[in-house]
């Protein structure tokens, strides 16, 4: 199963050709993962009391521009869980066409910047997501 | 030669981990790139009038965290110059340590979105920023 | 009646202190009146076509922080409808404790930026939302 | 004396009407405020061991858009010294245009957030910087 996360294309995302400021895709991307979190019981808001979750690589392909006013329908897969790591694949479709998709890779660290290893609660919340990277 | 673009790691910049919030990351790239096409002459502010300059794919490794006050030297080559994409290769140090590294592909599109090719000035422009792509 | 939007604090909001980095603040400000326009029925992503809606002036004061995973609710009221402009009152609370409250001021431009009459239907759109500024 | 802070308008900042998004113009207001207190010798990045300075209250007007490639010229007066919180005016000018007028406050606070009385070294660093409320 996918986490989906919709997200409207709002003004404050557009630049002056009209179309969607990619760094501004990566505050959605980062924004869906939060939300991912949430969803399996690791609200970064809290986690951020015992750590981090920070993303060490990420790749991504801009099929097609987004325009104010799109209806994006983000998904997110686990590709997969490391010891203390996690690979996603995070998709943007607008009705059938894909905006873009990315590949990143997570690490769970502690307070002072070193991995840690996925609680056992969380790694089970992560199964039902896990997905063939393909 | 590389095309050297300096930032300090701001206040703004930085999350409640104290480190620079990765799409903010994309900002300083996206910063670097506009100021290497005015460096060599074609500044955005006049392109967006004929046309614009997506990325259309970025993949970026963040090696090590930067924190606020942080003074970044992130350089620039030309990796290849296709006719009408190019890609780069963008690194950010901190004194001798890597923050991060990316490699990037953009192309000039027309304004109604279609590739068009680089003007022949700006293409002996990039010339003296390619390298090798290692 | 007042206009509600509901905007809860994430990690992109909030800088090395904690607590929300006030442009952020704008941001969400700038969500509310979108969401507004698009709920009484003159969405931005239509108005840039035939103009713009920019804010002219615009006062706030922060009384308490805001932090990471604080449910947000943002108020807006109308406070004054002139022949182009618009005064809004806008209140952020987290529960009963108010987080900022701020007075804007908004004109309707034509797309070569000089003001013009709001729509009729627009006006009585307006009218339900209308409070008396105190 | 004004505190000088130069910024070029960028393409991160404007909007699909080809100006700067105001929220991005409190950004530029508050690396104009981080930037004076570097020059003062009271740089935020080793402020938020001991302490922050908030903005509790900011009123701006935007009196022209601004464009794409425009040089803004930012100037900052110091109009109040209190115990623990400052008063400023900011302007930004192209050439001869005002593009914006701000008059904020901030407060000096400590890690735990109660405000906390300026350093005499930093309230004597105000001095050369002070101009009469006009």
């Amino acid at each position: 199963m996918s986490f989906i996360f919709n997200q409207k294309v709002l003004f404050k995302h557009c630049d002056p050709a009209g179309i969607v400021f990619y760094p501004r895709y990566f505050e959605m991307i980062n924004d869906c993962v939060e939300m991912f979190f949430y969803e399996i019981g690791m609200p970064f808001e809290d986690v951020h009391n015992s750590g981090a979750v920070p993303t060490v690589q990420i790749s991504t392909t801009f099929q097609k521009p987004s325009r104010h006013g799109d209806q994006l329908v983000i998904s997110l897969d686990v590709t997969r869980v490391g010891g203390s790591s996690l690979d996603l694949s995070i998709q943007a479709f607008c009705a059938d066409e894909r905006r873009f998709s990315t590949k990143s890779t997570l690490v769970y660290v502690s307070p002072e910047g070193r991995s840690q290893k996925w609680p056992d609660a969380i790694r089970d919340a992560f199964s039902p997501y896990i997905r063939s990277n393909t």
